[in-house]
């Protein structure tokens, strides 16, 4: 049966209902083995996935475990999602402004794998950060203070988290139907009435084409519909990295600039703009120009940055003794010109080289390292000036860092 | 770097000698895991192979072990390989009789996994018939009889070995470029000058279309000039069983039945007399006519029986200790009419259900049950007729069996 669910995959049929709750089961309780369903994974890598197809998987994911119950609360509940980028600190930033503006906003995120960096890890460069609260623990707090950031609870989709590992080291990540599956059952079980997913696409992103990123937002609007629950996608680039920071403590340091009203015009200041409004229309029903609005005030009078320090607070982190590594290099121009562009991906690599990041599961986190950019694409530079500074604990070899930069 | 490799055959891309060593021969070491193989052939499965990367994984696997050198022997010795099918029992007939018209002769042979039964598993319902000789006692057995069937040894491409077992519980088996790949390394290993390939075609076979079945014959030969091994092919039908025999015990006793030249005419004869007479041809450059009448002449002169003895009572098996259960029921025809299919891949599954093949590979075999058929293909049958007799020792549904036949 394991092995005809297998070839009938291999050779792009469709696998009923129940062939993917004995397959995807089976692998949970142990009867499939874990070589069966990386050959399972790679099959639909390849050969794709039908709706329906993709509709029974998601159902089988969320029936894993638990569903997050959230009528007690007499708001609608918001949820955002990123497919991940580098530099992409965008949870940190809009989850506050949302909260301070009343609505309740209840983020489970998860950890960064390969070069871009997770919420949860960031979160966590903040001594005491507690990123495990349980399902209790998150609804009292979201009902408390309108806002959580934390770890997805071991109850919701236990699914996704053991293929998670499996598709991550078996090279069946770049699966639009897989990714679908995997955001929206745990956006699903995690109980959000509205959910926004901001959908990455370039070299520093799962996604590499427009036309992969337009297939997964139709797909998990569709499996929202299934579900009741409303969702909205952005599309956005991921050619260039987010902002000016890459690195645990220096991410959250350059999130807290944005709260405080600090940066703006960057490319990083727009996305959270763009992204707050939008969950603010979904959750108010507000016009895009009102809700722009109530954005740029929450940030102008602090209340943001209120909220972000109320949440750290909640989950016992301790603000004042965030740091960055003190040993920093300068990285210089080479030549005089025009900054053309900044090589996401390679950003990505060399800040998981510096330790800011995990090569595989077991690997610990240098939450002081990172890169901070100094200029950004369009920038003129002149020989010899700073271009970005290195935030290191360990020796590196700095030339290896100029082919982040392409300067003409 | 592994992952890296994975993800590029997922993309179609094609791998280079240095790439396809290192994650094979990581496989071998422990380094590259089960459940990263899997995916990577699953991708190859879908992806295909170009010939350079077919020519290198062959290369890789031959490297893995020892190759036979028999040099040292006067004449070309020849090898024989079928791609499996439902009552396949001819190396068991043909090798006898090229052996017998002093043509030495070296099979290694598989076990039966999945509905196709193993030669290996044949020769073992043969009461003390050893299938481990070492290669010393495989170059002395040549030398002395001209003849050796046996299993395949330890030291004879290995990496086929662990990947093959691997195939087969991940739905990965019906690859013509793996399949390739498996075949060459094995009978080049083995030291053959030159090798006939029988590749089944139909629904009881591996490949399920001519196509595929050119496509594996062209991609065989090209292999065999890289290592100056001469390969011809046939491509014969495996939609209806060879002969009228499945189950291990039966099929030894069908062979015996044609070596003695007591069985002539059926699907079985006619393909034994085709390969045997190929392989005198390749082996003493006679015309087709010539090599026939000295295959036919071997049989009826009893030599080729002969010969099939000398190999049994060499590898220590006592012929007259085989027995088939004495447990027996008929089943009969439910109209009358014209025997229009026989089902081979049916016959296969309910003989493995019946205890004569394996489902998983600590199964052991049932080497005196099996399916014996009273009529084939094109045979008028009257309602009541016995159509085939089924030897069992445990208690089975006859009604099951009754769509093995499709009478009109």
């Amino acid at each position: 049966m394991i092995v005809h669910i297998i070839n009938k995959k291999r050779l792009g049929k469709e696998l009923s209902y129940h062939e993917l709750d004995v397959f995807f089961n089976g692998y949970l309780e142990g009867k499939v083995k874990d070589y069966q369903m990386s050959s399972l994974l790679m099959a639909i890598c390849i050969n794709g996935m039908s709706e329906e197809e993709i509709f029974s998987l998601t159902k089988i994911f969320i029936d894993s475990g638990d569903v997050l119950d959230l009528s007690f609360l007499s708001d609608v509940v918001v949820d955002k999602h990123s497919t991940g980028g580098i530099g992409d600190k965008t949870t940190l930033i809009i989850a506050p402004i949302v909260a301070s503006l009343g609505i309740p906003i209840l983020k489970m995120s998860g950890r960064g794998l390969g070069y871009t960096g997770g919420t949860i890890d960031k979160l966590e460069s903040i001594p005491g950060y507690r990123i495990d609260l349980s399902d209790e623990e998150v609804m009292k707090q979201v009902e408390d203070i309108g806002i959580v950031i934390t770890g997805q609870t071991a109850s919701l989709a236990p699914m996704d988290k053991v293929i998670y590992a499996l598709r991550d080291v078996t090279g069946t990540v770049s699966s639009v139907p897989l990714i679908a599956v995997s955001i929206m059952s745990k956006k699903i079980a995690g109980g959000a009435d509205k959910i926004l997913i901001d959908i990455k696409v370039g070299n520093g992103a799962l996604l590499q084409t427009r036309k992969e990123a337009e297939e997964l937002s139709n797909l998990v609007k569709k499996i929202g519909q299934i579900y009741q629950r409303e969702v909205e996608t952005i599309i956005s680039d991921m050619n260039v990295p987010l902002g000016y920071c890459i690195g645990n403590s220096l991410e959250v340091m350059e999130a807290i600039r944005i709260l405080k009203g600090e940066e703006v015009g960057n490319n990083l200041t727009q996305l959270c703009l763009e992204l707050a409004t939008k969950l603010v229309c979904m959750a108010r029903g507000v016009p895009v120009q009102d809700a722009q609005d109530m954005v740029l005030q929450s940030i102008q009078s602090g209340s943001a940055y209120q909220k972000f320090l109320e949440l750290v607070k909640a989950q016992h982190g301790d603000i004042e003794k965030i740091s960055v590594s003190k040993k920093v290099k300068i990285i210089k121009a080479e030549i005089s010109g025009v900054v053309k562009d900044i090589s996401a991906i390679r950003l990505g690599e060399l800040s998981v080289s510096l330790g800011a990041g995990r090569i595989s599961k077991e690997d610990g986190i240098d939450y002081g390292v990172g890169i901070e950019l100094l200029k950004q694409v369009g920038d003129t530079v002149k020989k010899g000036e700073g271009i970005a500074k290195v935030y290191y604990t360990k020796s590196f070899h700095l030339q290896e860092f100029h082919d982040i930069f392409l300067i003409k």
